[in-house]
């Protein structure tokens, strides 16, 4: 097989580089390549489900080790090759779209090291460890990461720090960037960042939180080692629903303020709790479900606590059966193909915002992508709570017409949504990151000064650009 | 009064200019300019209390709003003049350190705006709001910023952040790095930096991590908002005596394996043990005390939890009194100069590391400082837990002979102190930062390709290198 064929002679002398230092971890068969040109972006899913084929890339190369990343980075370097690195693919904001001028990055063969230190709960992963894999691991230990995205099945640990990720269980165990405790970078310049295990530092700028949501354009995350928690050896779980969204809102309000922390906490607007919870709920109701975690005896006081203020709220206990329901089905990615086939277009937009303006954000964003002709249902649930506010995560379906242009109603959803967002002082991205999808947002939510000061930071660690462009910052911000 | 009075003509012209721009917030007079040319550094007190009179500055500018902190930046820029960035003084590392062709930007003035947002749990402060003044606003409301240094009473808002600090219930309540919500920063180019107000965002890399730490070397941060907590209903106290300090290091590790989130864990050697709670405690015993607080129910039940592992361990009840004598002593400041007085030389060295080193370091770093002749005394307290370990808080006391360099054994325990902790692979900066004292030791901490990476940033927001010039970094770094 010679990796070289059906590549222009531009690109003979990157992909005999590559080849000389990787050999068999550089593919380049279209056959081979095309499972990594893209990542689950809903956007890159119609082009493809239209017939629009995605550009393949020069290689895809899949280093097994941090040397190995640096090798490549530094050949790209040398010849200005873009990489796009890509994880498990499970990104839904377009942050991994092949060029047809550069190669991707594959982590998935990044696994080891791997090891597991019980006295200090600590665990080390290849960035390219299958998260539920890395999760299963600890659990064997009676520990646990305590990150529950709902994508732990298909997503990798290191695509959670290169995402800054959050989980299901994010209010009580915080978000990626509170259980990531070092981690191994290789830079644009081919050199290897490597944090110092340490539980803390005040020394200067923590340089972790470069990579934490960088998402590929700042450097290539090889290794992380997380926190862990130990099992928690008590639990309960309680659901309750409500007359209004907003009384459900009220309710984790005054839980986070009387400094509870239940791991799970979701509330569903009525359209999405009659979708869930149709078995066990009333129409039209809220419904609000909590896990509670703890040492011996803090699950029970948690609960009974909680119990009593979503009651003086108006609060009904529904049937445990709801939590259960959602714990058996929390896990489940939807196939977009599937659905547009069907003739709906799905997405889901998440954004956060102080206790002040949730409810006005909730209701602006609903009119708003209602507004649009095809838009048949707007809704949202809050499942990620915080001491000042909460996030919301919308769910968009449209039912286009026949003949209509998919992409463009896709983009309506999203701008109607953002605009909206943005002029009710929202943060316009909770967890999902920014992709291609968020790019032209980004001067919204980091500010002029914000946006330049990011742009500083990209020109000056790579400056030709070449890790992952068009991601994040505009390639005309550089 | 002419404040150009007593400067070089070369310095003329940037000081017309401020004094155009700011008025009389420019001071020129030594004696207005005396009080702000250091910090609270043993090694620049020895300096001053021998006779060598530490550089003054060109001028100490007073701004009140963050606009006139960018007109003074600008003008500093145009006239290539180093601007250090004063909080209130309380650092000990050596962050402050006038020179003379440079300005102090003195932050005490910038005490606007000051506000209380009770519904989202957030406050703001100008940067230059006294920490005590602060809390007691907030907790005026029923709230608490939960941040509680030594230095409270004597440490500004800013400060907190510029130095990455941690307070006394870091355990529960995090560092400050997990209670700041946004801040505004004017960096050195002249702009002004605000960071968006969401509870959490995945847009990227988190920008205020950027001024976390940064120790005035990549802006000056002159508004801070923090993400509150209410008033905890439930309060417990309690402390242990155990056999060996390691007996109550492993308790807290247990603690925090056990998923107890106490504020207050403090662990003090036999020789703490005894200089603190002589009256209350056997000698040659480790002292551990605890602050349990939270919602209702919760601190009785953590309490008890705590005091089953304590005994397990050997922990023997102590007398109230021992938790509150600390109580009532936490924010005593020492004077370093009344102790010269005296004859004797004390600083405080803080480093953290993994739980499985945390002995080791205590042993390696006591034995290597006590090592030098001067030296009577080298003893340790453990003041902030973690999941995967624990800070030690080192005092070392030496007796100079008659006529001895101060400095010399000064530097002398410094170097014995970092030196050990870095062969033991410990973080050699918990949270009193880097400052002067430790920047020599920062490529040990961040590793090459860290320092590469700051030095890299640094270059790029501060091609003059302008902000803060010889703190964090090596001058020659840029």
């Amino acid at each position: 097989m010679n990796p070289m064929a059906n590549h222009r002679p531009s690109s003979m002398s990157v992909l005999t580089a590559l080849s000389d230092a990787l050999g068999e971890a550089v593919l380049c068969e279209p056959q081979q390549t095309e499972p990594f040109r893209r990542d689950y972006w809903v956007r890159s899913e119609i082009d493809e489900w239209r017939g629009s084929p995605l550009p393949n890339p020069m290689a895809v190369v899949t280093p097994t080790t941090t040397q190995q990343v640096a090798s490549v980075v530094q050949i790209c370097q040398e010849f200005g090759t873009p990489v796009i690195t890509r994880g498990a693919g499970s990104g839904v904001v377009g942050g991994v779209l092949a060029q047809e001028d550069g190669i991707v990055l594959s982590t998935h063969k990044l696994i080891t090291p791997s090891s597991i230190d019980k006295k200090n709960l600590l665990a080390t992963f290849g960035a390219g460890t299958n998260g539920l894999e890395a999760e299963e691991l600890v659990q064997d230990h009676g520990l646990t990461i305590g990150h529950w995205p709902q994508s732990i099945g298909v997503s990798s640990v290191g695509g959670w720090v290169a995402t800054r990720a959050s989980g299901q269980f994010s209010t009580a165990y915080g978000n990626i960037e509170d259980i990531l405790y070092s981690l191994v970078a290789v830079l644009p310049d081919g050199s290897i960042y490597r944090s110092r295990e340490t539980p803390r530092a005040a020394a200067g700028p923590d340089l972790r939180q470069l990579f934490l949501g960088s998402e590929g354009t700042l450097g290539v995350i090889t290794e992380v080692t997380f926190s862990l928690r130990t099992q928690a050896p008590d639990q309960a779980k309680q659901a309750f629903h409500f007359d209004r969204f907003d009384d459900g809102l009220e309710a984790i309000r005054r839980i986070m303020a009387a400094r509870w922390l239940p791991p799970v906490v979701r509330l569903y607007d009525p359209r999405e709790s009659r979708r869930n919870f149709a078995e066990s709920v009333p129409k039209g109701r809220s419904v609000l479900i909590f896990l509670h975690e703890g040492p011996p005896g803090s699950a029970q006081l948690e609960s009974a606590a909680i119990a009593t203020t979503c009651a003086n709220l108006g609060g009904v206990l529904t049937e445990s059966t709801a939590v259960e329901h959602w714990f058996e089905h929390r896990n489940t990615v939807p196939t977009w193909t599937e659905l547009f086939e069907q003739g709906l277009l799905v997405d889901t937009i998440e954004v956060a915002t102080k206790w002040s303006n949730l409810s006005g954000l909730y209701r602006g964003v609903v009119e708003a992508v209602s507004a649009i002709p095809s838009v048949i249902s707007m809704t949202a649930h809050s499942s990620h709570a915080y001491r000042s506010g909460a996030n919301l995560y919308f769910t968009a379906v449209a039912a286009p017409p026949e003949g209509a242009d998919y992409t463009e109603i896709y983009d309506q959803i999203w701008d109607a949504a953002m605009t909206a967002a943005d002029s009710l002082g929202a943060g316009l991205a909770h967890h999902h990151g920014i992709g291609r999808v968020r790019r032209t947002w980004l001067n919204s939510e980091l500010g002029e000064s914000g946006s330049q000061l990011l742009s500083a930071i990209k020109a000056a660690l790579d400056p030709k650009g070449l890790f992952n462009p068009g991601v994040l910052m505009e390639p005309t911000q550089l």
